[in-house]
């Protein structure tokens, strides 16, 4: 089982004021890495059709997800960055930053969606995340965290969604 | 097996000239993904002590990789990504845009490498990989691809380095 232990700190990255959590030790470690994914898994009564990895770091944590449930997986990228004529978008707030992200919407519509990302902070991705998502057809929308930042309150913002969170802080 | 069937193609993205192969279908299929990953692994007799992912959709392949390898992954990122005071560098050129990559140096020194990325065209990101990597002490670099395109020489750029390509086109 990892920890807050297990993650290494750095403070005033990318800017001042933000604490960064670096998830590299729970990488370098097979054994770790493995347990992560373990603590990502949705109840086992949760209907997943398609994990939705949300780029980047989502993106590490959600095929070995997928492969354990026996489900395919999408990408929830930047715009610009996929190309298509399908693609659902939406405007998102950051904790610092802002980005607009799409994703397929082929392989939303219908479809039980567990949406993964490495850190939930205040929810203005997930939120966004879940809208486009919703927007698209998506039968349901779950998320599951690698990190919760608790002060943060993302979880109350994603009130009405099942939110997993490998590790609370 | 995957082949180039599995991938959806969009000309001209993300600038006129290049045609874009799309991994989402393989992605979608979590057969056809299982078996891309295997394609990607090494040689039997390889040696291979950590995965570095490139960001960002070697992310996807290489965690899978990884574990079935039982060794842990490194993350190769654009500059600014990543925290930390002992980030190797790297200036590239690449088919359209061009990055600075870095990669912590903590994972390297004295390791045997696997480089996972989705594309092999020029080889331009490669070398600029497999430099850094060796500038940090690996003790050997080799690479997969999901695609090679034969056509832009990255093979003959990484002479002299294991290249496994998934397919080639």
């Amino acid at each position: 089982m990892i920890t807050i232990d297990d993650f290494d700190t750095f403070p005033d990255f990318p800017i001042e004021g933000i604490l960064f959590y670096d998830i590299a030790p729970i990488l370098a470690s097979p054994d770790r890495f493995r347990e992560a994914c373990i603590q990502l898994m949705p109840p086992p009564d949760a209907e997943v059709d398609v994990v939705a990895g949300i780029d980047a770091r989502g993106f590490i944590f959600a095929p070995v997800v997928a492969q354990t449930l026996g489900v395919g997986m999408t990408m929830v990228r930047k715009k610009g960055k996929m190309p298509g004529v399908d693609l659902l978008e939406s405007g998102v707030e950051m904790e610092y930053g802002s980005a607009d992200l799409t994703v397929s919407a082929g392989g939303i519509e219908g479809r039980h969606v567990l949406v993964i990302d490495d850190v939930l902070a205040t929810g203005g991705t997930a939120c966004a995340v879940a809208e486009m998502l919703e927007r698209g057809g998506a039968a349901s929308v779950r998320f599951s965290f690698l990190m919760e930042i608790e002060g943060l309150e993302g979880r109350a913002a994603l009130e009405g969604y099942s939110v997993v969170s490998a590790v609370i802080v």
